[in-house]
């Protein structure tokens, strides 16, 4: 039997729980060429949020009654005759919130566990870590010496932003939400300084750990932090626009007020979607496999227990109530 | 004796003839290597109206007293033995709304009137028009094929990036206000549309022009119209920030509220301000000035008379009762 969370209704505003329901239904025998998969974690992202939205976007938005749309990682138990995947092999995918994936196999790519755990290819070998990889490299384009802005700094992103930035000379400072955040992010990760933007002036905390402004933003949040920013940017600046997370859930997106600092200052602002680099996504592997083993380069997990739990997992990206990357645990016996 | 316009207050929003007063003074003696120049002809900028704000840009604000900032063309009347220039030269550069121009001659260029008239110099072989030069060519990044929305299509600035992308081999569409301007824009200067702005949904109308989308925005204007542009983006397009008059006059500017479409279609958003490109303003100008000797680049002056007249003219800048380049005519004997 698999288990799986289907969209039921899209939401206005934050999602509630009963947009989604959990449906046990049966496996069907696999045709030829097929996989299964049983799933071992599904990786929550900010831009889930998107996904239910009913408007043209970079992918199409998740059907109502199709299973709700996720990355995953998880290993091949059964197989009719797949040239590509054998039982036991480890596959990373979007395999949705569900158990069971049942698949051509199209879309899923195999990973050695034997170089780093399961979880990891979710996060910093996965969306995350490729999204903050050329985000920060290709995207902000960092050199020696720049200063460096990240928001969502304690998050699954910015976390490896910051500390590649860090790796290549930069100066960076990051703005996370709370005090142990920040902690974490200064004390742990190594960033020079974090601001708690929920305490004080956020635009004097920005002037005070940025006297010289900033070459480079990487945005996850929008809203009135992107603002700050934009008004704290130096001659020639890149703005990487990776995320909005602070608008996702509002019905009408605010747009940067403070936006003709670009023409001031030379500027530019720029979207990516890390989906367009997957033919690099080896490369990035590996220089950040390499970063990981000369410990320069740290990434944690935040993992919660059980497909039941999926709802209120995943209202911890909006409340901010965790700390790298966001995981729900599938496979419960192990 | 000079007549001098200076600036007696800053406006808060639209600028009220009170913010200036023209006054009388006698020209003092020259200094050794200064020179006096005769004002001909003023040009009126939407970037002026930014200079009068008390904040951090670009450029210094104009400082309460004096003479409001100004590009000018005029001519050399009097020298105390300079080294650079002499009696009967052609100089354009930030003289002010002023009559007479006394000047060490830092900042003043030299022109060749034999090739252009004096007025061409202040229009598109002046800042305008190595604004849209520069601005599409090295900001847009414009190649053949591509579609380019322009703003302020009938504008000193928009009237020029429209004809060079259409000498490029671009699909270009302006907007401007009013049917007599689109005709204009259109059936004179040769783009393949223009979208009169004041009438019906904008956003459809863009959908009719540019069913593909767009992918090269030269914005002039900001508001709802960047708003609009920004929601009918190629992937990978480039929005160039030049301008945003329909905000200069508001206490506070609206940001776009669809600059997530720079992430969704991995699109970058720039800003620029010709003064960078001071170094090859002239390989602008002889480029220009074959395409227009070839006759592929028309430009038009909306000429009114006397420095008293400033207050009634500068506002045609908002109005938008004004074609092509916006020019006071200050010295009225000839």
């Amino acid at each position: 039997m698999n288990k799986k969370l289907i969209l039921k209704q899209r939401p206005s505003g934050m999602p509630t729980a009963d947009c989604w329901e959990l449906l046990d239904e049966e496996i069907p025998q696999l045709t030829k060429g097929e996989i299964l998969i049983e799933t071992h974690y599904v990786s929550l992202d900010p831009a889930m949020r998107g996904w239910m939205n009913d408007v043209r976007s970079y992918i199409e938005p998740i059907a109502i009654n199709d299973v709700m749309r996720a990355g995953t990682i998880g290993k091949v138990i059964e197989t009719n005759g797949s040239s590509e995947f054998k039982v036991g092999d480890v596959l990373t995918g979007m395999g949705g919130v569900q158990k069971y994936v049942r698949s051509t196999g199209k879309g899923f790519f195999k990973v050695d566990t034997s170089l780093a755990p399961m979880i990891k290819y979710i996060s910093i070998l996965g969306m995350p870590g490729m999204t903050a990889y050329f985000g920060i490299l290709d995207v902000g384009k960092i050199k020696e010496g720049d200063i460096v802005l990240v928001s969502g700094a304690a998050g699954a992103v910015g976390s490896i932003v910051g500390q590649i930035a860090k790796i290549k000379g930069c100066h960076v400072v990051g703005l996370a939400g709370g005090a142990e955040k920040c902690n974490y992010v200064k004390n742990e990760l190594g960033f020079d300084a974090c601001i708690n933007y929920k305490e004080g002036s956020l635009y004097r905390s920005v002037k005070e750990f940025c006297p010289k402004g900033v070459d480079v933003y990487f945005d996850n949040v929008g809203g009135e932090i992107l603002d700050v920013a934009l008004a704290s940017l130096r001659r020639h600046a890149r703005v990487v626009i990776c995320g909005a997370i602070s608008q996702y859930n509002n019905s009408k997106i605010k747009g940067p007020d403070n936006y003709l600092s670009l023409l001031v200052n030379r500027a530019s602002m720029e979207g990516m979607v890390v989906f367009d680099y997957a033919d690099r996504y080896m490369e990035a592997g590996m220089q950040m496999g390499m970063w990981m083993m000369e410990g320069k380069l740290k990434t944690e997990e935040d993992v919660y227990d059980g497909i039941e739990n999926f709802f209120p997992t995943f209202m911890r990206l909006f409340s901010g109530e965790k700390r790298g990357k966001l995981v729900l645990k599938i496979k419960m016996d192990e």
